[in-house]
């Protein structure tokens, strides 16, 4: 039987989705979601628009797995790195087994000649399940505060 | 009886708190003060100085409320979004129902064409108290790191 | 008996600890460490590469004592203030008394004219121990993300 959601939880599957990510561990990202799922990288004016589409879009783990795929082979640009700063999350509903969660963050991004950057801030608009002793994502929307996203944004936010 | 305080209690505070205000929720950002209260902006420099008076001094839900109503009266400026991001709160002293802590932050200013910066970073000197369910401000004092503010801040920090 | 360690436990921490050196009290800020320890500042690219050696390297509490009081010497340059900005830590191991985490960082930097910037972004490796009530630092890696740090790199990360 799955444990309970708390909010320590909440923080230990936000750290580690972000670490993934950082850490260049991206073949273990679509293990954060369950299957089906709904990933979506909108922002701030669309989502209070109420656009469905957005600019990243993925409603199951296989749409996960390939844009990683396809994201390891066309890895020709410029090398950069991420670093995610997690602001601390709000639970806005929890059922027990089930939970709403919104989370701040903010990425800089650090280029090769070591310049720093903002690159993104925005909330995570979370659905999570307890499953087992892990949380998994039912639903991420990412919700950027720009609306001038980086068109060659390829990893995941 | 009002449970005691914890620091997951307060970070959860810290999280509605700045949620409200980058959500534009500002109608209930006055609800999170008791009644009287202290709210104060402030730089670390008049902090240190022991200077009373601050950029913004407010000792009653009325003066935040009036704050909020002058503000929506007034919103004359450029549309700008603002992004808080939290720190790890300290707890500097904890009485069980009443507690100061202390939590680092970082506002992020969206302009209207999407470019980001750094509007301001500091820290929040609190004394919170347990009133049922909740915890509310008995005082905030906002002391921002640097001494060069923009005078046209008009959003809550 | 030292208490078992927790994910609230290296919460609190990392946050005092990054208070001590926000706040300028410096002086304690060895307290932190075990004695003997490891406090190695290092970037991502050559931690990545296996190099030992660092930016920054102290194996001892005296180490970091001789640190500080040069700081407190050399401080001929110009007046800065930093901000750092903790993001939610990953508990890698946890042995109750002993345990691996580690937690993303950001360092605001505050000039005399009050223009901010990032001065640096990156995660603490960290291996701490439950001594009493409190946590301590048996090694801490800094691993700053750009390889461009500042060389006058005076105040501890």
């Amino acid at each position: 039987m799955p444990g309970k959601i708390t909010l320590e939880r909440i923080m230990a599957l936000q750290a580690a989705y972000v670490r993934c990510i950082d850490h260049d561990e991206l073949e273990a990202w679509p293990e954060f979601f369950l299957d089906p799922c709904l990933y979506k990288v909108t922002t701030a004016e669309n989502h209070k628009l109420g656009y469905q589409s957005g600019i990243i879009y993925a409603d199951s783990k296989a749409m996960l797995i390939d844009r990683i795929a396809a994201l390891r082979q066309a890895n020709i640009y410029e090398k950069q790195n991420y670093r995610h700063i997690l602001g601390l999350p709000n639970i806005i509903a929890n059922g027990g087994t089930e939970a709403e969660s919104e989370t701040p963050f903010m990425v800089v991004r650090i280029m090769h000649d070591g310049q720093s950057d903002i690159f993104a801030t925005g909330v995570y608009l979370d659905t999570v399940r307890a499953v087992g002793r892990d949380l998994k994502f039912v639903q991420r929307i990412v919700v950027c505060d720009s609306s001038r996203i980086d068109t060659l944004m390829a990893l995941p936010l």
